[in-house]
């Protein structure tokens, strides 16, 4: 079986502030940037491939984090680590140095999502499958071993989790079948951003529409005057049937947030996103009971599981919508989706960025296949910019995730845009 | 007025796990560390010097966050920072490419609080004063403008908390006058570590208590006969009337922690610390509700003023520990002693590691003078390391700290110990 013997951790940066691509309240600038994690083996068609999202500087923090944590894989053969991610994981998260810096939280555990990515797309690589399908197809137990479950007793169990999963076995092959017809239904945040126009929200809403979206999702919290009349353009080009999402990406204290979203309710609002601190899971409480029937939704700042349990047991959010990127891989994943469905809540998983939605459809597929059984209410975020840098980048028909199908996680970057983009080194930044 | 014109950053690392020093539950091998930052002027008289504190490995991530943040500061004049300390922090705060990594946790708020740690120091030697004096110093209007309290509206407002401090301007300098004679009472952590013998465990309470301190604090979480019979053998010499406090560091999911915590019960304990996972809000407020009257105690990884404003709504905890390493320094600090007042929770800082029990007495000072004009309830922690290498160490005496008078925050380590334990290639390292 083969054996890991290299991991090149690579700084990728993607100049989209120059576009206002991903322009909102709080980020005016960001530069999409990979962490990226490449894991080779002997054998030569057998690699990994891995990644964390950040905003440009700082991405290499988050490399120097991973390659420290990576080192740890080197020599290790392929086999006898997916017998046991749970393990790995166990271990990487565990470095009793390097966890003050934490613990489970900003550079080292965004870093610790790049390094697991990478080993889940080759653990996924070296069995044939793609990720949603190696996980699908564990039994209740298998997939209970892989999550990590620490600090959740209290509100859910092994034996629970197990018991969960048993109940969803029935209908599995039927669900798989249906996705592979349907697809997976996500929603474009693509014409909201804070930095267009209004013709250009306009233009893109209508094409959104055309594309047969239904749901779409606008950045506010700059300006109430701008946002009503933004809102009002994407209400009137929608209709009174499709959704229209909002997202201030965390600008409002508690009673600005309230005040806010109340002055925007005539427009039918389905969320607001990130209304405050991502870390207010008290404060989401309340903005939530001061907005409803307006949904609170949140999640691509939480930091990890114990952050999602307190949201759930709070009755802070609506709508959950983790960050492949952000938590410790599919271990911590499965975790957040076992206790999402404990809650009832549907999971609707951050996007966009660059390789998120890669990811995402793998994890949107798994919920609905292994874990909730249910599509009700849900919808996974989808952002049209950047997949051309991937080998296999994820296909949106109809307003849904195609099935993705090759073996992995779907997040191996073209060696020529990592070429290109590599900072500061790269084609791109050697001449700008 | 002074320019500052260099910022060096260090990488400085004491082989604590050597002797086992600082040994817990979850953290049985820590190097205990700083991310040290200088910043010089053009008058050859005046720097800064400021930390903050790490495990060993990924100190070098806090430093090259560091290295990163303290760009801003060169070529600005003392005098301009000094006037806008809320300003500087807030700016530091809110990059928006960097904030993604966190936000305002993890590596890139540790290395926030060490530059933001030397631009306080810096502030407080241009006045000529010990920080905590600058503080007192200010009128409440300045004292707030210095405060973090975005995201804190609904509990506190600006005006509520300049409402505050007024009511504590009377007494202010006799509280000062008191100190000066009394100190600032502290308890001692240095017995406790899990690492050490049951023998060396009861010679240091014996030293302990024939040093004056009338509280010491014990690492638990191991095993829980071991903590039975070390509870046991601290009880015994502290007698009836003196305080015994445990600490977890994390261990327990919160079932277990209820359980253990009442496992040990009868030796009379006035605070579980750190029971669960330091997010855990709701958690602690699980384990304080079902352990009363045993106290709650947490902070030293409560990374940021939002997580300490939710222990206080949910009634999580009987004792706040902010870390003036973790925190954004004063600015935050000063956001928290205010939370703190209002909810009518003593603060009692952690303190040990390295440069924290420096830091310490000038926030609980702080506290005592012009915040919660309260000590009732309330002890600073102290342990007795690696205090001989700073230039201006922190002097415990009858269990309580000196009042510093020196200018500055008590930071700056000295020379000749920078280059012996610099990482990787002082002295000490260099051998090893």
């Amino acid at each position: 079986m083969p054996v890991i013997t290299r991991a090149d951790v690579e700084d990728v940066r993607f100049p989209t502030s120059l576009t206002r691509d991903g322009s909102d309240a709080m980020n005016a600038d960001g530069d999409y940037s990979a962490t990226y994690v490449v894991l080779r083996t002997d054998d030569e068609a057998l690699s990994g491939f891995g990644l964390t999202f950040t905003l440009g500087r700082g991405n290499d923090l988050c490399v120097a984090a991973a390659r420290q944590q990576v080192q740890t894989l080197i020599g290790r053969d392929v086999a006898t680590i997916a017998a046991d991610m749970g393990g790995l994981q166990r271990d990487l998260t565990a470095d009793s140095q390097l966890r003050w810096l934490g613990p489970e939280k900003g550079v080292v555990h965004l870093s610790l999502a790049a390094v697991l990515n990478a080993a889940w797309d080759l653990v996924a690589r070296a069995a044939g499958l793609p990720l949603w399908r190696l996980l699908a197809d564990m039994t209740p137990e298998q997939l209970v071993d892989v999550a990590d479950l620490r600090y959740l007793s209290d509100v859910l169990t092994r034996d629970e989790a197990i018991g969960m999963l048993r109940d969803k076995e029935a209908g599995k092959q039927e669900r798989i079948a249906e996705l592979a017809t349907t697809g997976y239904p996500c929603y474009t945040t693509s014409p909201g951003w804070l930095g267009y126009s209004d013709e250009k929200l306009a233009r893109l809403c209508r094409e959104a529409v055309d594309d047969g979206f239904t749901h779409i999702k606008l950045k506010v919290g700059r300006d109430i005057a701008a946002d009503r009349r933004r809102c009002g353009i994407a209400r009137e080009i929608l209709g009174p049937d499709r959704h229209l999402m909002i997202d201030a990406n965390q600008v409002w204290d508690v009673g600005t947030a309230i005040e806010w979203v109340r002055g925007l309710a005539d427009f039918d609002l389905l969320w607001i996103e990130e209304p405050t601190s991502p870390d207010d899971v008290l404060g989401h409480a309340a903005v939530r009971r001061a907005v409803a029937p307006i949904g609170v939704a949140t999640g691509e700042h939480a930091h990890n599981r114990v952050m999602f349990k307190q949201f759930l047991q709070a009755d802070a959010i609506d709508y959950l919508q983790l960050d492949t990127g952000r938590l410790a891989s599919i271990n911590e994943i499965v975790a957040v989706l076992l206790l999402a469905a404990r809650f009832g809540v549907p999971v609707c998983p951050h996007a966009g960025g660059v390789g998120l939605c890669e990811m995402v459809q793998h994890v949107s597929v798994l919920d609905h296949v292994a874990v909730s059984g249910s599509r009700q209410g849900r919808v996974a975020e989808y952002v049209d910019h950047l997949h051309e840098h991937f080998t296999d980048p994820c296909v949106v028909k109809d307003a849904a995730y195609v099935l993705p199908s090759r073996p992995g996680y779907s997040t191996e970057m073209r060696a020529a845009s990592v070429a290109e983009f590599r900072f500061p080194d790269g084609g791109y930044w050697s001449r700008a």
